[in-house]
């Protein structure tokens, strides 16, 4: 099944996605509750639930309707660095024992097919396609075995890096928390229709038509189970949190000559299965 | 003026500390806001209307209420490293020409008084005494001579470290997220009861009573005004957000032999015209 947040005319809504076809969760059940966390947290029954009532329900075409990020307030959006091994190579970094962690702010957050902003103060604006885990349940110290019972599904984000600010210092954190350079979505797919731990998924970020990354779930150093259990040592993971993954090869800034997105492109990342998360450039 | 979030009979309160005494806010002015970023929000005006009502108000004894974080839920919580000169010297890094930005999530956030958590993963639990920034007004490239404008006041971190995890790759944010890390408080002193900038202020970390840090704000390399600008250029800061600016000399990892917190010691962080936060370690 497909969740997505959508503007609609009682205000931000839940909706499930069909093909062209989204179908506003308040009409299919209107005890249900009304943003994605709480969808979140009510898990399978109410996804029972909403499959059951699917078959006779209205939706609408989803190109009529505005979509937002899937999760408009994550409690955390955690991320990894470096966890594709061509990735970490193009970057002149080793493969890592252990996976590199960074966080990102709410206010960079930018809905599928919003502009991403190239800030006032760099034109080193760069992609990065991530596959993104929603955790469903409270996770603390899980073992790695055990630890997709706490994925409830998975999303798509454009970690966009300001390059030259992730530079300035050893924390990248400046270079990753512009204001609306973090694209999530286009929706979440829940756990069920994606094979375990999202693994084999083909990955790819296309900008102005053209493939510039190209790789596979599967590559990823830290699997989604690895990495859940890991972080789950660290923090409490709650309902509604997410976790990209990472990014593969293929960046523009490793690129002879780089390549830097500009005003007027359009970057598109893919996740097989997920979606497709497609947003145009625009200056501050 | 010193503002507190406490838990009182009616829930999470804003009030107003004297000396021994907490003004419950609700009670001196019923229309006031309900939780600490609306008051930092109605602002100036605000404060003032406090002022005039607190020389009839009853109050109750600061010690007979369970304090909670000035700011129970920020909305960012951004930290500087390596902003004291010594500091960055005893880890063996240069002076920094751009300051070293990490965030922290909400879930490591602890009350004044409540147990600083010592992980199952590790023993390497390290105190650092913050002078903490907290913004009033939307701020977005903001000039450095106009940054003042944006602060309400000032608290204080200890932004207690897990240093192996810290170290575990380049990126410090793993050992800077434990949950049950990062007390907050005790009170935000607002601006103006403070010098410019809270510039000037002893700041001092005292573990089971022996003064292991003990510093003065002035020695900051990036000011408040000069952070708040620099990052107000990377994104919008809001009312509420915190800042940590960075810890002088003196920490447990650089001492020989390291001095590191164990269950049952209690560590005191002070800054002048603040206040002392004080939290026992726990084990998990």
């Amino acid at each position: 099944m497909h969740l997505a947040t959508f503007r609609g005319a009682a205000g931000e809504t839940v909706g499930i996605v069909e093909g062209e076809t989204v179908f506003a969760l308040p009409e299919l059940l209107p005890n249900a509750p009304r943003d994605m966390i709480g969808v979140i947290s009510a898990g399978a029954p109410l996804l029972a639930k909403i499959g059951a009532a699917l078959p006779n329900a209205k939706g609408v075409a989803l190109s009529s309707v505005e979509l937002l990020p899937p999760l408009p307030r994550p409690g955390k959006i955690l991320c990894l660095g470096l966890n594709y091994a061509l990735h970490a190579k193009e970057g002149g970094n080793p493969i890592p024992d252990y996976p590199s962690l960074f966080v990102r702010v709410q206010s960079s957050i930018v809905a599928p097919n919003a502009p991403v902003i190239r800030p006032k103060v760099s034109d080193k604006l760069d992609y990065e396609c991530e596959l993104t885990i929603v955790i469903g349940k409270t996770a603390r110290n899980v073992p790695e075995d055990k630890a997709l019972d706490y994925v409830f599904g998975y999303t798509i984000m454009n970690d966009v890096s300001v390059r030259d600010y992730q530079r300035k210092t050893t924390q990248w954190t400046a270079g990753k928390n512009f204001d609306g350079t973090g694209p999530l979505g286009p929706v979440i797919a829940t756990a069920d229709s994606l094979p375990p731990g999202a693994s084999g998924l083909r990955i790819a970020t296309r900008l102005n038509g053209e493939t510039m990354q190209d790789s596979d779930t599967s590559d990823m150093i830290f699997s989604t189970a690895r990495t859940v259990s890991l972080l789950s040592d660290i923090m409490t993971l709650e309902p509604g949190d997410v976790i990209a993954t990472g990014t593969p090869s293929g960046v523009g800034y490793a690129r002879k000559p780089p390549v830097w997105m500009k005003p007027g492109d359009v970057v598109e990342v893919e996740v097989e299965g997920i979606g497709i998360l497609r947003n145009p450039i625009e200056s501050a």
